[in-house]
């Protein structure tokens, strides 16, 4: 069985392959999970192969919002979300699932409950986020992004979708839960002081951006890239193969790639 | 370091993947080979995603003559071959080689030299074969075809090219070398009688071949689609990595796959 992760800034920089291949050694399954960099206009063309030859394969930037539409169904969630991190091939038809959600929903809805949300950015990891938080029943929500114009129709849209306040703002906000949806490592993105949670997509090329260093000077619980990436890559693999994975053998895997 | 062989009806069936995985293990290289099938349609596209994800790839049936028009740059051997069945990407740029070609020629061409060959097939691998027994200076070189045109069609390339005489023939002819260069491994498809050599591309589902069986039957030395194998294998591997692999390991590999 063949996986992969599809970018165009993934060979050799993603620790999906290490740390799939290294699950996959341990539940004694013959798979082989790699990663490729396939460009915008290669996407339609790599799909057609994937049907043809993997079992699933992971969405990451820029295309986790462009492959919607590709697919031959998405779960609601998903569907709901408008982007897909995770793809099973079944039967030749491409089904689209959203595990950056539903991760950091496992690791972060107790946090995010009742409490005032911030999320950085408003790409396809910003709407994952803001699906959690959602789902997480937050009392607000706002986002924040480089470009404010894609913040304020990322917040109109989950609005309407989920009837519910979803704000755009511009500038420093006070929150509870802190969610850096950005590849962004080397600046500091929001405001955390007053937060008890801080939140990182963001691994390569470190998981210790200047934000979870940041959130740690100030005594933050931190979620950072790693702990995101495997409970993601540990919920895509029972979508695939229907096993809960270790996730001990996945950090540890993630961590020896990234030379931690 | 990303390989892989393209074909048709590979994925599951070649035993590439586990040939190239084994000789990478043995060697100590950081490496993964896999086989993707490709339909025509999508050989463009799949050229592309090569470039920027492997470093080299093996091309089979029906791919090998096909493949030339997209390449950047094609080996001399390759080029008057007509077929490529070894791709190296180097900073991005596709370039074409025949290990088939060269493997035949290493195994065979003392048998070959002065000798009366008569090969069976009108494809890429009967192109190889041509080159080899031509290369190896060949008394007659006779080819024979299902589509008595397309072997005619060959013989008188070949023939122009090469500055020599190649003849298609109808029905059974006697010969010194008899090649079999197509995928068929349940008929038999020349007459053995009379010859000291029977050389089988075929080894799918297994290299125990009707004609190899009808060989071994007659005592005639038998080159199976396994040692061609292994040997074009061993030979790319030398092309893409520029290491002498051991092919003892290859060929323990292709037989273990093979359940023999």
């Amino acid at each position: 069985m063949y996986f992969a992760v599809i970018g165009t800034h993934v060979r050799g920089k993603s620790a999906s392959p290490a740390m799939h291949n290294a699950s996959f050694k341990t539940l004694g399954i013959n798979a082989v999970y790699i990663a490729l960099d396939v460009p915008r206009e290669e996407l339609p063309c790599f799909l057609q192969l994937a049907r043809l030859n993997l079992r699933g394969f992971n969405v990451t930037i820029p295309h986790k919002e462009e492959v919607v539409k590709y697919l031959d169904s998405v779960a609601a969630d998903a569907r709901a979300i408008g982007a897909v991190n995770t793809v099973l091939v079944e039967r030749n038809l491409l089904v689209g699932y959203n595990t950056d959600a539903s991760a950091l929903y496992q690791l972060a809805s107790s946090h995010m409950k009742g409490a005032d949300v911030l999320i950085v950015g408003a790409g396809g990891a910003a709407r994952a986020a803001l699906f959690a938080a959602i789902k997480a029943e937050a009392r607000a929500v706002y986002i924040t992004n480089r470009t404010y114009e894609r913040a304020e129709a990322l917040a109109r849209e989950f609005a309407e979708k989920f009837k519910r306040e979803v704000k755009a703002v511009r500038g420093p906000v006070k929150a509870d839960v802190v969610i850096n949806a950005t590849p962004v490592y080397d600046a500091v993105v929001a405001d955390l002081s007053g937060a008890s949670l801080y939140v990182d997509f963001a691994y390569i090329p470190t998981p210790r951006t200047k934000m979870v260093e940041e959130a740690q000077r100030l005594g933050i619980k931190v979620i950072d890239g790693v702990d995101l990436l495997v409970e993601q890559g540990a919920q895509a693999e029972k979508i695939w193969l229907g096993v809960e994975p270790d996730r001990t053998v996945m950090k540890r895997a993630v961590l020896e790639f990234l030379g931690i």
